[in-house]
C-alpha cells in the first residue's frame, strides 16, 4: 500500500493540531504528512504575546507549545520558511517558494488550509515608520521589545480598543509607559454593548490609560530620525514613541481565493461541519482563515481565536485519520482583561440580536464574585439578553474583577443547550462563600431577565 | 376582604426568602405574614461560620443577610425565641411555646415549614464536655471563638472529613492550632470518589493537618477540670483542647413527622415541584428540611445547602404570592476549599452511579487553571463519568488550586441539559491565557471521556 499524502499549509494551531491528530491515528506507512510554514516558528500562542511584551511571561520559547523538532520527531515533515504560493485543486497540488526563491509543486491526497489571519493595517502616512508595530507573530513581539529597550521611550499609542488593543494597553502600562488608546468606536470593546463598554473605559481611565473614542488615526508623525513621535487624528495629536496596531484581523485567504475556493462575506473559507472546504472533498480548512457558524444568530462569522483553531485542527485530523468528528459552531464566547479588570461576553449583543432579526429584553445587575462578607469579594456587572416570548437566552456580558470573566462559561453552555433564562434561574451552580454569593451573579441576572420576559 | 394568613416556621434562608417574596407580591392587606424562629437570629449564612471562626470574616453581624428589624420594616411579623411545638394540619394551626414557657395556637391559610437541619452528634462518652462544639448556628460560632480565646488552647480535633470538617480544619489551622481530622471514611470528602479524596488528603497533610481515616470516635476524654483534652478512637488518642463536630446534618423534621406529614428515606419532607408538601395544598416546605430530586440519578436526596434553600424560598414565596414557579431539582453541585486547595463535584460519583443502576466510563486528566506559561497557572485534576453507550455526562469532580472549583459549573449546566461528553468537547468556553489553557481542563476531560465511551 502506498501512503496517502497529507499536505498542511500553515504550521500553527489549526494546521499542526490536524497534522498531530492525523498522525496519532495513522502511521507513516499509511499517511505521509508535509507541513509548509512561511514563518520560522510553529504551534505558538499568539494570544500570549501581550503578556510576553508586558513582562508577565518569558518569551518567545515559552509561547511555543510544540517545537518544529518535536513535530518532526513525530513523523511530520515540517518545512519552515517555505511559502505556499499557488493551489491547484484540479490536479491536487500546491506550489511553494523556498527561502532562496526556487519554486516546487507538491502533490496531495488531503490538503489542510490553515493560513491564519492577516492583521489589519490602516493605509495612512507614516504607518511603515520605525516604531510602529503589529503584535501577531513572535517576530512582532521581539520587535516591540527591541523598541521598548531603546532610550527615551516614554509614551505609547495603541490603535484599536478591542481585545488586542486593551491587552496591549495593559502591556505598555506595565512597561511603565504613558498609554493612549485611540479607537474608532463609541466605547472600547465593541464586542460588548456600549453600556458595558463604558464600564471598561471607566476602569481603563482609572488605571491612567487615556481612551480616545470615535477617532480615526490619520497619520503617524515622525521625527527627524524617521522614528514615530506621535499619532494624529482629525482633532488632536497623541505622543507616541511606540505605536501598536491592534485593530483586528481578516482571514488570510488570498491563496484560497486565487484557487477559486468558496469564501464567505467576511472573506473566510466556507466549510462543511467536518471542516471540509465546501465542494472539495479532499481540501480541509480551519482556524483563523475560515468562517464559523454562530449557532445563536444562525449566521456565519469570522472569529480569530486559538481555542477554535485547536478544535478545528482536532476535527480535521480525526477525519483525515479515519475517524469522525464535526465542529458544531460557536456561541461567540470571548474573555479578556486589562490589568485587574476582567471582560467577558458570549452570544449576541444588542446590535447583533437586531441584525439577526431577534427581539429581546435586557437585564443588567450588579453582584459580587464571592459572598459579600468574604474577603476580596469584588463587584461585577452582568448583562443578559433574552428572546421576547420564548425567554431563550441570547447573550451575556460581564465586566468585573477577579472571578468575573470565567462565569461567562455558564451562559455559553446554556446558549449551546438553548436554555431559557427562566430555566437558568434554577441552575445548580457551585456555592460556598469563597466562591460565590448564595445567588451566583449569573443566576441573579437570569432572574431579572426572566422577570423582564414576563415570569408568571 | 380579609387578609390571608401566612405562617412561616424557621426564619432562615428558605423561610425568610419565601416570606420576602410573598410580601413583594402581596401587601399586608392581602397577606398577613408571621414567622416563628426559636433562635435569636434570622437570615444568616451558616456557610460563613467557618470563615468567621478562621478569622477571614468579621462576625456575627456580617453573616446576617437581613436583620429581624429589616424583615419587620417590610411588614413581616417576625417573632424570635418562639418555638413551634405542634402542627395541626386538619385545623390549619401551629402551636408555639415562647421564652417564658407559655403556649399559643396560631391559625394559618398557608404554612411554610423551613425548620432546617439538625447536626449529627455521636452518642459517645464526653460528647457534652466543655470544649466540644458544633458549628451550625451563630451561637455555636461565638462558643468556638470563646473556646479559642482560652489560655493554653493548642490542639483541635475535627470530627468528620466532609465539607464542614475540612472547612473547620482550615479555620483551626488559621488560628494557629495543631489540627487532626478524624473521619470514618476511607478518604476525606466522601462526596468525591476515593481517588479524588486521596488528592484532598495529600493536600491537607501537606498543610500540616493530620488526617485519620477509617476511624470512629469512641470517646471525648476530659481532664480534671471537665474540659476536653483528647479524642479517642479504637486505636489511638489525639490531643484536643477543642473538639469540633462536623459530621453532617439530618433534616429537622420532628414537628412534621409528628403531624403525619410525608417524609422520605433520608427523613426529609416530600414536596411536589412547586414545593408544596405532598398531599397538603396549603403547606409548603423548603431548605434543609426537605428532600430534593437529583435529576441525574432520578432519586430523592437530602442536600443541606443555602443556595437550594434560597431557591426553594423564592419558589414558595412566588407561588403563595399568586405567581408560578417550580424547583426542578439538583444535579448535586458542591464546592469547597481547604486553605488554597479547591474541591468541587457535581452529578454522580462512581458509587452513586452504580446505585442508580447506571453503567459508566471514567476519565481523569491533569491540566492547569491558566495557559501553562502564564504566571500562577496552577495544576488541577478533573475526573469525569459518562454513561456507557449514550455518552451522557454523569458527573464531574475537580481538585486543584485557585481557579479550579468554579469550573464545575460548566459540568453542572451540561448535566442539566443532558449533554453528552462528546458534545461537551465543542463547548465554546472562554479562552485567554490568564483564564485558561487553549483547551479548558473541562474540555480536556470531556475529550478523554468521549474517547473512553468510544468516539468514532
Amino acid at each position: 500500500m502506498t501512503a496517502q499524502r497529507l499536505v498542511v499549509i500553515g504550521a500553527d494551531a489549526a494546521g499542526m493540531s490536524a497534522a498531530s491528530q492525523a498522525r496519532r491515528r495513522k502511521g507513516p506507512d499509511e499517511l505521509a504528512i508535509t507541513a509548509f510554514e512561511r514563518g520560522h516558528h510553529t504551534s505558538y500562542s499568539a494570544c500570549g504575546i501581550p503578556y510576553w511584551i508586558g513582562g508577565d511571561v518569558d518569551g518567545p520559547d515559552r509561547l511555543i507549545a510544540r517545537t518544529a523538532s518535536e513535530h518532526r520527531s513525530r513523523g511530520i515533515d515540517l518545512r519552515l520558511g517555505i511559502e505556499a504560493v499557488e493551489l491547484d485543486p484540479d490536479r491536487g497540488r500546491v506550489r511553494t517558494r523556498d527561502a532562496d526563491g526556487s519554486y516546487a509543486w507538491t502533490p496531495y491526497d488531503h490538503l489542510v488550509i490553515a493560513t491564519g489571519a492577516v492583521p489589519a493595517r490602516p493605509r495612512i502616512p507614516g504607518i511603515d515608520a520605525d516604531g510602529v508595530f503589529g503584535v501577531q507573530t513572535l517576530d512582532d513581539g521581539e520587535a516591540v521589545l527591541d523598541g521598548l529597550a531603546r532610550d527615551g521611550v516614554r509614551s505609547a499609542v495603541v490603535v484599536g480598543g478591542g481585545y488586542i488593543g486593551v491587552e496591549m494597553a495593559e502591556a505598555m502600562l506595565r512597561r511603565g509607559l504613558s498609554v493612549t488608546v485611540v479607537d474608532a468606536g463609541d466605547q472600547p470593546m465593541s464586542t460588548l454593548d456600549p453600556d458595558m463598554g463604558a464600564l471598561v473605559r471607566d476602569a481603563m481611565e482609572g488605571m491612567g490609560i487615556e481612551v480616545v473614542s470615535g477617532a480615526q488615526v490619520r497619520e503617524v508623525l515622525t521625527g527627524g530620525d524617521g522614528r514615530a513621535r506621535a499619532v494624529a487624528t482629525k482633532d488632536a495629536e497623541y505622543p507616541a514613541d511606540i505605536v501598536v496596531l491592534g485593530i483586528g484581523v481578516r482571514p488570510g485567504t488570498e491563496l484560497a481565493r486565487d484557487a477559486g475556493l468558496p469564501l464567505g462575506e467576511a472573506g473566510g473559507l466556507l466549510t462543511d461541519r467536518a471542516q471540509r472546504v465546501r465542494g472539495h472533498g479532499e481540501i480541509w480548512a480551519g482556524g483563523d482563515c475560515v468562517e464559523v457558524l454562530n449557532v445563536v444568530s444562525g449566521s456565519l462569522q469570522h472569529v480569530a481565536l486559538g481555542t477554535h483553531a485547536n478544535k478545528h485542527g482536532l476535527v480535521i485530523g480525526t477525519n483525515i485519520g479515519g475517524g469522525y468528528a464535526t465542529f458544531p459552531g460557536v456561541v461567540g464566547t470571548a474573555v479578556s482583561k486589562v490589568c485587574d479588570v476582567e471582560i467577558a461576553r458570549t452570544g449576541l449583543k444588542e446590535s447583533q440580536a437586531r441584525a439577526a432579526g431577534l427581539r429581546y429584553v435586557t437585564a443588567t445587575i450588579e453582584s459580587t464574585s464571592r459572598a459579600g462578607y468574604y474577603p476580596d469579594a469584588s463587584p461585577m456587572t452582568v448583562k443578559m439578553l433574552a428572546e421576547l416570548g420564548s425567554g431563550r437566552l441570547l447573550g451575556t456580558q460581564i465586566v468585573g474583577r477577579e472571578g468575573a470573566a470565567k462565569r461567562v462559561d455558564v451562559a455559553a453552555v446554556a446558549l449551546t443547550a438553548g436554555m431559557t433564562v427562566e430555566a437558568m434561574t434554577s441552575l445548580d451552580l457551585g456555592y460556598a462563600p469563597p466562591f460565590s454569593p448564595v445567588w451566583d451573579p449569573v443566576l441573579v441576572a437570569a432572574r431579572k431577565a426572566a422577570a423582564a420576559v414576563g415570569q408568571p
